[in-house]
């Protein structure tokens, strides 16, 4: 990282990510727009996850207009793995199938039924051929 | 790690993690029982999300009757993070929410043409009270 003497931002302070790791935070610090000195826990569990030099070396390697969304992704796959040791969002990707799989079945019941009532009503019109509405 | 001179295995080859990371491959290695030799990229691509050091860890803080579970949900986002480092396994959780309210709003459309072949239903009834069957 090049060191250009100056801070980022107004306020001189380093960023969450500077700050935890004890160093200076140049202008071009990568972590500096997305870990703000106001957010530490952003950045602290991130670190414990993923490694700093790791999640520089990822934000490195992206075009500038995307870090934003990996840093987004990072921080809540950090924090999920914080919160759930073994499975972290992997936990959440199990939920959400289980969800889908109820859906589809609700939803294949439902559309069964429909089916049924469509069938119940042409059998009707069928069986009664002259009923009209009185 | 305790290097206790006995390597991990019958066939005396250190496990992808330690091949990886040029190491001794103690019988106490962490990674061995997860990361076989014959599978490197297993844990080459959780070595590049994560870091070695952090996974070992991360283990080593856990119960072992949890590790299994823990290596398989790290192996997967760090496989989908190589494939999308953007959005990693995020991006799927992304999908699945997707999925899940275009499912919920399919359900709502079937259950409420339930409702309406019910009334319509109930209706024919109370209007062709003296209908019968031909």
């Amino acid at each position: 990282m090049r060191e250009s003497g100056k801070k980022f931002g107004a306020t001189n302070s380093p960023c969450a990510a500077c700050k935890l790791l004890r160093r200076k935070c140049a202008e071009s610090c990568v972590f500096a727009p997305y870990f703000p000195a106001d957010e530490p826990h952003k950045f602290a569990n991130v670190h414990k996850v993923f490694g700093a030099s790791n999640v520089n070396k990822m934000l490195q390697d992206l075009p500038v207009h995307q870090r934003g969304d990996a840093v987004s992704s990072i921080v809540y796959e950090a924090n999920a793995r914080i919160r759930d040791p073994v499975y972290g969002c992997v936990g959440a990707i199990s939920t959400l199938q289980q969800q889908i799989d109820a859906l589809q079945a609700q939803l294949a019941l439902a559309q069964a039924e429909v089916v049924h009532h469509k069938m119940s009503q042409a059998a009707s019109i069928i069986l009664l051929p002259h009923a009209k509405p009185t």
